[in-house]
């Protein structure tokens, strides 16, 4: 009787961890405890357990190279994202390559091909549009790279992703705004065809219809607007604005700055809540209150998917919706209103 | 009588422009403006211009990638200097592929590694440290791969580089502080290693100097001391302190916490000057005075000097030292005192 070849998922099953898991043991890539290495390398070892060769000599044509792909890098959202991806690919033995794409589709397409030129062993992006073309992420992933998608997703594409909780984020700036009373809260959209535009907006319209406010839409602005500070000014001018939730902290800053003008005091007579945490929320005055999305929680989980998914191709489809934690800091009234 | 070749050589003597130039516009590369391109390609076909099939084929195994090595992202400071870079050659019809360092040499020389191994055509790279070892850059250049230092450079690598005038930066700004009336001035230095520590502090020096003011060792501080606080605490109670320059704007965001616990006002009783004009600069109030390093322009010059390298190796050494500019704003008391 021919003895059956011992696999990984044997190994996997006797010890109940997950196939993902004995191959980085073996392989000694990814994050795998000290006592669990060596109990996976014992039974290994005890079973006859020897590397399938066609899976040996595809494992050894890795480059241990990463390809990450984000929009930019002034905002230190990510940056942070950045670091949470480095410190799991660093400790897992890999280098990152990162090509920026500015939010340009046709950008994003060359990036993603210099990547694969490159032969990087997976790609993680932060795709710059949605509701656009995806045949360079088809084809991307056709090509057998595996892909995972951080901070911004598409429906349309079946992959690992991890992105924050924008709609919930913005529910509970909204709230909290409701909460402390104020009644006539603006909101400044983000930039068009971001999921993130559309979910935090949808947060900041749940969050009113809780408190059986109405949306008035000349409370409504967009940031892309030229005239984004004269429509601030008019607003706030006409409309008995005493609370303000934007898409991200500069943008808040833009209306601390025609506040000042208008002699509109600071958290007295208009509560403002940003969005992201940026390092500019605690150096303006007063400090911004803000929506926190754990960037570096986010990288590091897009980069813990993607070693899954280079060392075990055929693992479960992993997604996380990212808790977000509300700061409330000097820009708000208290809670007694 | 066997008929001479034409090289590029002898069209770029023609048209008095560089070899490079020629090559650039015959290839589609680099910058040649619409006007001299067509000037080029039509003496070239007149000439019966042929390429050198052996060149030919060297160009064709040009990858159009260029590689970028900095220490992080966190400061706006990369950012500009990678939209620069990026103005220059993305325009060029070249892929940008960026790996970080965390000004850790281990990592600089695992990147340098990647990124030869992805085949880039040159490199631009802020060096990590100064005075340490040089092997991996001394290798990536015997490589025969192009070599371009910004930010910081080393007199032990000759090769091309950018860099910014620290000392006269500095210098402009310790200067002012004297003119204005300050007569204890604090220094807060940079990270050890650095040659842009090193400038600044000798700009400030000199600027004292030149005013005839002691330098007090009791006003120097250094940024990696983990009691920062506590020691400018100690030399704003002790020293009289009226001006301060440091060698970052956070750095100088530092000393606000501290005056502002101290109730010392600024600029009234004491005058402030960062460095890098980062955007914290104009967040925080009042506004602060910096030294602006022109970072845009650094990334364009440096990927230029790449794509001349690329294009023309036997190229004369390029050297650019870039003038800083002095910006005052609300943290500077007057020149009238």
């Amino acid at each position: 009787m021919k003895k059956k070849r011992i696999s990984i998922t044997d190994i996997a099953n006797a010890l109940n961890v997950t196939p993902s898991t004995v191959s980085r043991a073996l392989n000694g890539g990814g994050k795998v405890s000290e006592k669990k290495r060596n109990e996976i390398l014992a039974l290994a070892k005890e079973l006859g357990y020897r590397p399938n060769p066609i899976a040996k000599s595809l494992l050894e044509n890795r480059t241990n190279t990463i390809g990450l792909i984000i929009p930019e890098f002034t905002h230190h959202f990510y940056s942070r994202m950045l670091a949470g991806i480095e410190s799991v690919t660093s400790e897992a033995g890999y280098q990152l390559l990162i090509c920026t794409s500015n939010e340009n589709q046709a950008q994003e397409i060359k990036s993603t091909q210099t990547l694969l030129d490159a032969r990087v062993d997976g790609i993680l992006a932060t795709i710059s549009k949605m509701n656009d073309k995806f045949e360079h992420i088809q084809e991307e992933m056709d090509s057998g790279t595996p892909l995972v998608l951080v901070d911004r997703f598409s429906e349309e594409i079946e992959t690992p992703y991890v992105i924050s909780d924008d709609f919930k984020g913005a529910f509970s700036a909204v709230d909290y705004l409701c909460e402390i009373g104020c009644r006539n809260i603006l909101h400044i959209k983000g930039p068009d065809n971001l999921s993130t535009t559309f979910n935090r907006f949808m947060g900041y319209k749940e969050a009113l219809r809780k408190h059986e406010i109405e949306l008035k839409e000349e409370l409504l602005l967009e940031s892309s607007d030229t005239n984004l500070l004269e429509k601030i000014r008019f607003c706030l001018t006409n409309h008995q604005v005493d609370g303000a939730f934007t898409y991200s902290d500069y943008l808040a800053f833009e209306i601390y700055k025609v506040a000042s003008e208008l002699n509109i005091p600071i958290p007295e007579q208009l509560s403002v809540i940003g969005y992201a945490d940026e390092p500019i929320s605690t150096y303006i005055n007063p400090t911004l209150s803000t929506v926190n999305q754990q960037p570096f929680e986010m990288g590091a989980f897009g980069a813990n998917y993607l070693l899954n998914k280079i060392n075990n191709p055929e693992i479960a489809l992993e997604i996380k919706n990212l808790e977000t934690r509300l700061v409330i800091r000097g820009s708000c009234k208290g809670l007694e209103g």
